[in-house]
């Protein structure tokens, strides 16, 4: 039987007991030395984080900022992810099933990465150009973090708003089990509404740190006792914190503490709604 | 004031009495040769057409198959292209504004390009990312070519249709009237249903040739008397015709003869319902 992105990111989450995704988004702004200095930085972050990260996540945006030798630097720096630690493309592609075909060869054939983000406006022709591969995961853009999600995603068709009828296209588009979806963080309300409707669609979780999502009400709404109901991702809190390296236990920890009051059936130390983007015990970034 | 990309591309289309724009899209399947082989076809292309097309429009995925040095092969390719022809990255882009920032950053300030396509999936903030680049253009996707485009497209919010609602959003996101829609040729009805909704808006109107789009329909339910509210874009039908040169003076005066008529209030040649994607008189490709 084929090994799945999702047994990987499984196997990866069980051995570092971790739900946390690290996001490889270097920003030229902040790191000197131009795409040489970004290469060195995430190379460097990868090595005082692996044994705490089950993923790591580059969002294509913020390599192709440094000009076409952008996507080289981001195949260097793959170099320095172990081999059991799953890539996720944070690309967002969607086109129409012919381009499409070409952006899945793009990702999941040369740059060889284990899974990809993904928009679904295209409809379900789309999508199938990359779940055809079904050894590659993909996430399907269902909610995100930003405040701007209302105008288009909060739109109700019949009984249910866009962002259902775009997990229930997700779920139905996937093969062998290799379809998950984009929930913000920012929106554990809508993320526990996918859930409940979705009991076995992972979820990534994005807008933790600086976009101010609520790791803890996240976490509450995302996860079962699957390690890939609930991948986490962490991008500037982690990578400009003083000390990456703690910033990304606290993390880790906090996102455990949580998992695993759910897994015995402990009631939060804390009642959510006083729940903050980066409580004491989670990170001081 | 500020020359934007919507005017650069009317003066490309007077100076040409075209309103055709020529995809990009190498296939390594069909051009033999790979990354240089690609160049040198698109180059070659281009120095055959200049005076044909009014608008360039490479598709990303197509370039990054070939790998990291795909983006620098078409940075190569831009170079054919003569200064006063707007050159649209057809990229759809689409994530939380900070990302689409970069993104941005990327299309207009490093790679240089007049215009993009967007997706409108996260919102009004993340299209703002793009439309801030005053002089530069962007275009939502709409509704598009593809049969799959009812599973969301198509679904009724109140009174109307997702892709209204889409179009309403890019709209209201124009910055100095920088904003146009993708409205896919294969549906010329929604298409007339967005341009009676919003008369000035500009339309990109591909999937013609290969696709199977109606020119002819496509055509009549975009054109205004303004050059830029009808951009129809093909790619395979001219790439990988016998001689390019000849089918793109068949598309171009397709095209041309049907917006003449309806600048002169003349009747269609033909009933619509008989036109079909590629007429004799618009290519043979």
């Amino acid at each position: 039987m084929t090994t799945t992105y999702f047994d990987k990111l499984r196997a990866a989450s069980r051995a570092r007991e971790s739900l946390l995704c690290i996001g490889l988004d270097p920003d030229p702004k902040v790191i000197p030395g131009g795409l040489e200095g970004a290469v060195n930085f995430c190379r460097t972050l990868i090595d005082v984080t692996a044994d705490l990260a089950c993923c790591y996540k580059p969002n294509a945006a913020f390599w192709e900022q440094y000009g076409p030798r952008g996507w080289e630097g981001l195949l260097t720096v793959r170099q320095s992810v172990p081999p059991d630690i799953p890539l996720l493309f944070d690309c967002k592609r969607a086109d129409v099933p012919n381009t499409m075909a070409a952006y899945a060869s793009a990702v999941f054939e040369v740059m060889d990465f284990d899974a990809a983000t993904i928009h679904a406006y295209h409809g379900a022709d789309s999508l199938a150009a990359f779940t055809e591969y079904a050894s590659r995961g993909i996430y399907v853009v269902c909610h995100t973090s930003n405040s701007g999600r209302a105008d288009l995603q909060h739109l109700r068709s019949g009984e249910q708003p866009l962002y259902l009828a775009v997990a229930e296209l997700a779920m139905r588009s996937s093969n062998n089990g290799n379809t998950g979806v984009v929930m913000g963080a920012t929106a554990p309300t809508e993320a526990a509404a996918v859930r409940a409707a979705f009991p076995g669609l992972p979820f990534l979780l994005p807008g933790i740190g600086r976009q101010g999502g609520d790791v803890e009400a996240a976490v509450r709404a995302a996860f079962t006792s699957d390690p890939a109901s609930c991948l986490v991702a962490v991008a500037g809190a982690i990578l400009y914190a003083d000390d990456p390296r703690s910033a990304a236990i606290a993390w880790r920890d906090c996102i455990r503490r949580v998992a695993g009051q759910m897994l015995v059936g402990e009631e939060p130390a804390r009642p959510t709604k006083r729940a903050t983007a980066a409580p004491p015990a989670c990170g001081s970034a």
